[in-house]
């Protein structure tokens, strides 16, 4: 009998074996954990948490952690075999390649599982959870959507006797440091993303964050559990935020709003679902307003509890690892919850027609033309957007510059996205109208 | 074999069998999402949960869900000898009497609790507690505090890796919606609390809310989970609201800030505890100030996750049902872990010197003074403070008034309560100053 299936020092049970792939600042993070907390771990949950084996890129590099009292395997797909490991610990990232091969030999193995990959959730998470319902096995990725907030527990467990009809989110920090970045300083977007950049809050190549792809993905593993639907990312529409402008933000604080990336997806009464992912003015006096810089938030809309929002760090090694811990701590106590809330085969794909369809929901918008200021330039643009049926709330001209570019800042009451796209695209033929109109929908959270 | 301890339809797992105690708002919400998501509640656990008995004080009483399918005890204690009864959900209410008697019958006869009775969990947890321990029963009360927020799954389960150094929650609905419309409105305390009153948002007898009682029992069972701490409340420090003036609440919006009826626990490095209630400072634009009207919050502070904060209804038949409806799917699933997140015999009961050490602690604070505006006041004032090495930050007297009674304002820098609190004896006692000071601590959360 080996030394991880003894019984733990309190008599109880086995000790739950664990073999960790990845071992950057998070895979570190959860190690720092497990050897600070290991008897207080063991406390809580009855069972003593025991890391076997450890694998990652480069065996030599330094770490804040002692790695050395595991067994180091150079091919982290070993740790899948072998057969006194309980869960597999997948840090590794990435949408396919070694994670997911990592992931699906662990499952097919028996073994419990547990990622902080969103990409891989976000593409392969309803095969994943067939493979794991089919042997009833755990599969928990809290650290795949918003860092150190419990939004998947929240969501499939506190809220397991509700309905759930709404849940809009930031859930990207990169974006929301850089929009609030943008509103504190008055500084344009290129210059607060270098800087994000140089502190390190965005990478190298940032479009993955500021053009609302990461989001997406976790939106989409939110969509999974609340509303059983899985998405074909190609039809989901999703803008990020490299048009804003310094502009807007000012327009924006002026009119008493934040502008912030917003995840949103709702289901109505029939059950029709409608998801997108847009920089939009909210309050600036709303709970949701006041989620500044790397902070993350979730609201889940549900009948009957209402509302309930959720605010913390969306990023980082400390808030992923205790999310990591948390599903750790989970699965070391046999808890073992349908995926998705739901059987497998209950999960619905999306048609490819709900993008269209959503663009007749109606809300209102901000629209910010870049204008020639000659006489007659407001009624011009009152007229296109009189053709749509789309009425003015507020129309705005800061100072005036006759004959030069200057914005012309309107607030449209509710009007379907498709008019004020199509209005858009009028607009932009009009000879005065300079740049490509911005439009930002108001989500009154 | 009984219909109760069938395989249940979809071949799995025998049915969940619970009875009922209590069919007030919450109890028959409960029983309303029981009866319309049969089919997807038994989706997402794998087993049907069954209501087999109920109990109330009136059998008669119109109520909103039909109950005649339900065997009906009388006496609920009936309930808790069943043999066929998994678990007793106990809405009764009441720190003592037939609430208490039924959860230690349930649980003396080896079945799960689950309780929205927070005066029976702050008074008697860690008995029951220890009863559940023995025989590892699962014993649950999410709806004891904040309602539909998930204060204590988030706590227990999601920082189950973390260490946590702080709470901090707006605990109590009835007092901030006094506070807010205090300040939207302008109006007196008394006004404001008759008006909530009529509105059904604060009880005839408003002393167990507006006195703190109420967020003291729920910061208490927070604290178990969190420290490990047992509270004699006959130590706790706590203040209501009642001294709480129209215009207190318009210095704190002239000054930058919200008053908030807060419950404050913090734990140092050497795991020194300290608790109290009363109505603070916070920053008007903080995540915290922007919670409203009659939203609770609770702010964790932890190690690694950094800070989470959840907003939510803390009140209500709604936001109380889903809480009770996530522990019985908890207990239906077959979790049980240690109700305090430790061995029962772990538990520490905190000395009665605690509260007086806590007051060393310092901070910043605000006093308004009601003096008589004659020349020299500030001064006598100043010359106070600056006996107990109090620094002042900002004074302001809105207006004058000579020799009528007017309010002085300041705003202290960091000091510690006690010599706040003796200060404030020595101001008692200046001829110019009229009432007793009103003394509130600013937290910067």
């Amino acid at each position: 009998m080996s030394v991880y299936s003894s019984p733990s020092s309190n008599g109880a049970q086995a000790p739950y074996v664990i073999g960790i792939a990845g071992l950057g600042t998070v895979g570190c993070g959860v190690i720092a954990i497990l050897q600070s907390m290991e008897r207080e771990l063991a406390d809580k949950i009855g069972r003593t948490i025991l890391v076997k084996m450890v694998s990652a890129q480069n065996r030599a590099k330094e770490r804040p952690v002692d790695i050395g009292r595991y067994q180091w395997v150079d091919d982290a797909l070993e740790m899948a075999d072998d057969p006194e490991i309980d869960c597999i610990v997948e840090m590794i990232g990435g949408s396919d390649g070694p994670a997911k091969a990592l992931v699906e030999k662990a499952l097919a193995n028996g073994k419990a599982v547990v990622t902080a990959n969103k990409a891989l959730m976000a593409f392969h998470g309803a095969e994943l959870a067939k493979a794991a319902e089919g042997q009833s096995l755990f599969l928990g990725f809290e650290a795949a959507v918003a860092g150190g907030i419990p939004a998947i527990k929240i969501l499939r467990e506190s809220l397991g006797g509700n309905r759930v009809t709404g849940i809009s989110g930031i859930l990207n920090g990169t974006c929301n440091y850089i929009l609030t970045t943008m509103r504190e300083s008055g500084r344009s977007f290129d210059d607060v993303l270098a800087e994000a950049q140089a502190l390190g809050y965005a990478e190298a190549d940032p479009s993955f964050d500021i053009d609302g792809i990461d989001a997406a993905h976790k939106l989409a593993i939110l969509c999974a559990i609340a509303f059983g639907v899985k998405i074909d990312f190609s039809t989901l529409p999703v803008t990020g935020i490299r048009h804003i402008q310094a502009g807007d933000i000012a327009y924006a604080t002026q009119l008493g709003y934040r502008i912030k990336l917003l995840g949103l997806a709702r289901s109505d009464a029939h059950g029709k679902v409608s998801i997108r992912v847009e920089p939009c003015f909210v309050k600036a006096d709303s709970q949701i307003g006041a989620v500044e810089s790397v902070f993350n938030a979730v609201i889940y809309d549900a009948e009957p509890v209402d509302r309930i929002m959720v605010v913390g760090r969306g990023a980082g090694a400390g808030p992923t690892a205790s999310a990591v811990l948390s599903d750790i701590l989970d699965a070391a106590q046999g808890a073992v919850l349908p995926v998705y809330a739901r059987p497998c085969d209950q999960l619905v794909t999306l048609d490819k027609e709900f993008a269209t369809r959503q663009q007749d929901e109606e809300s209102r918008f901000y629209l910010r033309l870049r204008v020639l200021d000659v006489p007659g330039v407001v009624a011009d643009v009152a007229t296109v957007l009189k053709n749509y049926q789309i009425s003015i709330s507020v129309v705005s001209q800061e100072g005036r510059a006759p004959k030069q570019p200057v914005d012309v800042v309107f607030v449209l009451h509710e009007a379907s996205e498709k008019s004020v796209a199509d209005a858009c695209r009028d607009l932009s033929e009009l000879q005065s109208v300079l740049e490509r109109p911005t439009v930002l929908r108001i989500e009154d959270l």
